[in-house]
């Protein structure tokens, strides 16, 4: 066996990405020592996703004094790789929730620090910008990193402003004149998985503000505030991009929405734009097998996730996938017709999760580990 | 892929070995249509062995009529394979606990029934006496059966009598110069998966007599009855092989023993019998897959209960198997070195027994149906 690659999905609360690759290498060195194993921790754009790139293809780390969720002076990070060419952002890296512990206010926060870091890998030279959503303490519709580059917010009486969640129906015109122009020449991709629209029931502060500190009546001034920016984004924008509904608008506080409307940035799923960063389609050449996996695969899980997204692009390679997974979900025939080889789960005993989940590390292990001795066999007889 | 063989023992309570055949073989044939699947559903010498028997290797179910627990005339059954030269017989099948219903009395119950299948196979001129024992009804150290073959025992007045568990304290004298001729010419073997002693603690009426209706008082009553059997045997018979101590001689109500003493015959696990039966080294010529398996794989499942006697014998022929269980318990190293080269649970999710076993059968199929994808995908290219 000359290669193997190992692209798995985190088990959420369980295990992360980087354990699990590392957990199935040791079980398939034990019975392959020679084998190749490429590891590639998926990053699903939240806290950890620079340093799951960097694992994953290697690069740099840089670290830019920005402005943190309350406007505070901070030092944050992205991540370089490709040569220098494309940058890795988290926005959790100056934004994230952790940064404020117990003063959670989403009237008050901001992701201009995150224009920082975007401005910052403008001027490092590089020409594509992977930007990581999720776990942000932040809702105001990116207009703090717009802010950040260049974009001028006007209230009423025309004085300039960095809006925030609770300033954002104080927007009455948006200038974008003064937008940095190195973003014209650089491709920006923003890494998405949710669907959920920039306001509304299923909007950002309904459904994310509550877990970011607000009450109901500060959900609704959310929520209005959103709103509001998409009116006066559509009056003064006028861009087809400025899609309140679109898929994703609401993902971090309408970070989603403002990376569309003020950068022209696409949102992908996240796993599709890890498996272009690492440049898939030629790690998959003289592999012989590749192992995803996933806390459970199931009928939502057929729709976008890690294992599926792997399954597209190994089934049109024709290399074998394997799914080692927690639980499986009933009626995942559709996951063999999307490219998923065969499916295996870690579970080793009938108990329920609490126990499973203390004994995960092991079960993966052991279960690798009869995977192994089986595909050695197999191999090994001509049958 | 030429042939597979299945030889799983039952999933106790959940489901058959034939049951697990089935399932295994429809998986198979999903992948691999014309591949050669043989099934040989394991008896363990309890109900159903003699069915299992016919169903792995063919032959023939003889009716009889013979005396029942209670010594009432009923109706039993043995079956003939190997060309009618081997007797397969469940001693359940006239001695059962299933045939008492509610009225269980090891005080009163007798294996004279088995005793006049044995005679029965004897006349038809088998050559070869497989007997199971399990879920017996009685406790009569096989006396029952020795009598219905021309054993004379004997009380303190010179009377003849046909011994129960109630009455082993009267047996004064045994004459065995009326034993049916014919067993001299015969190979007697019976199966015996248990490691009691015929009396003591851990003997036959202590441990089994409670779940065949004996109060304490009554299980001290038997249990003195089968030690002054063994005591009588000794003095009379002076035999060698009348080791009541011996392994399984506690078996159905020390039918292990009384096999031994009365009969010659050797007490072998189960597997070991079916394995001999089925003339397994032959069917594993040209075989590419073995598949066994059982309800929990673990350390106590090494010593010698069906998967490792499988495994003794596909390790010597160079054969895989791979091992399907319900639960794998923990430390089983030892499995891959006595020749099982890999192990698969069937659990599919972290739930606990009770809602595992209701989608046992289920979770059984899709897990062999994986398994055979993979061996597919794996043997498909040259990896």
């Amino acid at each position: 066996m000359k290669k193997i690659l190992l692209i798995p999905d985190s088990f959420k609360g369980t295990m992360s990405s980087k354990q699990i690759c590392d957990i199935m290498e040791r079980a398939i060195h034990l019975h392959y020592p020679d084998t190749e194993v490429i590891s590639i921790p998926v990053a699903d754009g939240g806290e950890g996703s620079v340093d799951a790139f960097l694992s994953a293809i290697g690069g740099e780390k840089r670290t830019v004094a920005v402005k943190g969720p309350y406007f505070e002076e901070m030092e944050a990070f992205y991540g370089v790789v490709d040569d220098g060419k494309t940058a890795v952002i988290e926005m959790a890296a100056c934004a994230g929730l952790p940064l404020v512990g117990d003063n959670r206010n989403p009237l008050k926060t901001t992701t201009y620090g995150v224009g920082q870091l975007m401005a910052q890998a403008l001027a490092d030279g590089c020409t594509k910008i992977i930007m990581g959503l999720g776990g942000s303490a932040t809702n105001d519709g990116g207009c703090g990193a717009a802010s950040a580059l260049g974009v001028k917010f006007l209230n009423s009486n025309g004085a300039e402003f960095v809006p925030v969640g609770g300033t954002l129906c104080d927007i009455s015109r948006i200038d974008t004149t003064g937008l940095n122009p190195m973003l014209k020449n650089v491709e920006i991709v923003t890494m998405c998985d949710i669907d959920n629209p920039l306001y509304g029931e299923t909007g950002a502060a309904y459904i994310f503000g509550p877990q970011k500190g607000a009450t109901p009546e500060v959900v609704k001034e959310l929520d209005n505030g959103l709103k509001h920016l998409a009116q006066v984004v559509k009056n003064e924008l006028k861009l087809d991009a400025a899609d309140a509904d679109g898929k994703g608008a609401g993902a971090a506080g309408g970070m989603g929405y403002g990376m569309a409307v003020f950068f022209g940035s696409k949102l992908q799923m996240g796993i599709e734009t890890v498996l272009d960063a690492v440049k898939f389609e030629e790690l998959l050449q003289d592999t012989s097998l590749v192992f995803s996996g996933e806390g459970k695969i199931d009928t939502q899980s057929l729709r976008g996730k890690v294992v599926i997204g792997v399954a597209k692009r190994t089934k049109a390679a024709n290399v074998p996938l394997i799914a080692v997974v927690g639980d499986i979900g009933d009626n995942i025939e559709a996951a063999y017709d999307a490219g998923v080889s065969a499916v295996f789960s870690i579970n080793r005993v009938a108990v329920d999760f609490p126990v499973a989940k203390a004994r995960a590390e092991s079960d993966l292990y052991l279960t690798m580990d009869n995977l192994m001795r089986f595909v050695k066999l197999i191999t090994a007889k001509d049958i």
